[in-house]
């Protein structure tokens, strides 16, 4: 390790960005774990043979890369999904924002109605219990008229979770940035939809019945599909006019 | 734009963070495009009311964060995927490659499939033609023996392409991680298979014929997934002796 960062030091421009690639290969290499407390500035400078300096900006890079964290107080940690980031597609730098949600639609019809398939296959009883909790949590929030995006992405992470599969679980963000998105657009006018849609792929869960957990999902998406078309056409004909 | 930041100056702890916050705005709502030079840091400083050094240092973190990138002796440009990461999902931080290698074939099973399908129904000429020269590209370099992991995510990423669908393009960087680890795993020992299953894909794409296109992509996948499992019993049973 340290032969490898000596060799590197010649050029100390770029040692921050080296020094944060060692750092993640640590990481990967299970030396450093999700959670784990990393080595204070004094103890990774000399066990890195760089400057605390270098420690200092490595150690920024990766916070935006969401590999690690700083807890205030306490130290900088590893993060518990180290390099997963909040919009890994890019999503929110596209420009045409009604598109955007037409092709969404398309990717979850692709994703979502498999993962109930897997979900009613697999759901353990905790699963389904879980589910019943989160769903509740979304009708209480739309009764109260309260925003109820995140019980929803909740709600939908469970169910991926519910799969045991790790790479779904990670396609989850995506699901979420979709979710923001649709209830952004639709203004929430699909809120009674919601609920009866995730009652009732609950029970199909519950039943471990995956083609009515799949034929749910499918329409579950297909009515906010529906509606985003119906938005888009409402604002051509507004233009036309 | 000058107000809030003004607003914010009273922490400069957090600043290189808030003005690179606030250069993803500008890009997001369009005011800088993809692939365009930003202004230099003198401007950029005098732009958002702040000191170069604070320009510089929110500049290493949109880089970091695959947002800008640094060209030398040019200056920094608006990448042409602002915010996608080379692992969006983080699957490189993942402990049981073999495990992920059979939830990552459980994933391409959902998703693939599917984009054969959409392919099958959408592709244009010059979309078959580019299918055509990239796999035989794919079949050159597996006669030659020599490494075609790259190749073979470009064939991935152009049949993802010809949907049309923009979120279904930004998946491919998922499916491409999965052909790196697959290749990895299996030693390329599929490769011939490789070969006749692309040229599958294409006729049933090029014939416009979707239920074609998804079934040949099932079995391509299928394939991978079996060797997959047998390698890890085959492992298994190392073990046992």
């Amino acid at each position: 390790m340290k032969k490898n960062l000596e060799a590197i030091n010649q050029n100390p421009k770029f040692l921050p960005e080296q020094v944060s690639t060692q750092i993640k290969e640590l990481i990967k290499n299970n030396q450093w774990e999700a959670g784990q407390k990393l080595p204070n500035e004094f103890e990774m400078a000399e066990q890195l043979s760089v400057g605390r300096g270098t420690i200092r900006e490595a150690v920024k890079l990766l916070v935006a890369q969401n590999v690690v964290e700083i807890r205030r107080g306490c130290g900088t940690f590893v993060c518990e999904k180290p390099g997963l980031v909040d919009d890994p597609l890019g999503l929110s730098f596209m420009a045409d924002k009604r598109q955007l949600a037409l092709d969404m639609c398309e990717t979850r019809l692709m994703i979502e109605p498999q993962i109930a398939v897997l979900a009613a296959a697999r759901a353990g009883d905790e699963d389904i219990k879980k589910l019943k909790v989160l769903s509740r949590q979304v009708e209480e929030l739309i009764y109260q008229e309260k925003d109820y995006t995140d019980a929803d992405i909740a709600f939908h992470e469970a169910l991926a979770a519910c799969t045991g599969n790790q790479v779904v679980k990670q396609l989850v963000p995506i699901i979420q940035s979709g979710i923001m998105l649709f209830i952004n657009i639709t203004k929430a006018a699909l809120k009674h939809n919601t609920i009866e849609d995730h009652r009732q792929i609950i029970e199909a869960v519950a039943a471990h019945d995956p083609q009515r957990a799949e034929a749910t999902m499918i329409r579950h998406i297909q009515q906010t599909q529906a509606n985003i078309q119906w938005l888009i056409e409402e604002e051509k004909r507004g233009k036309e006019k």
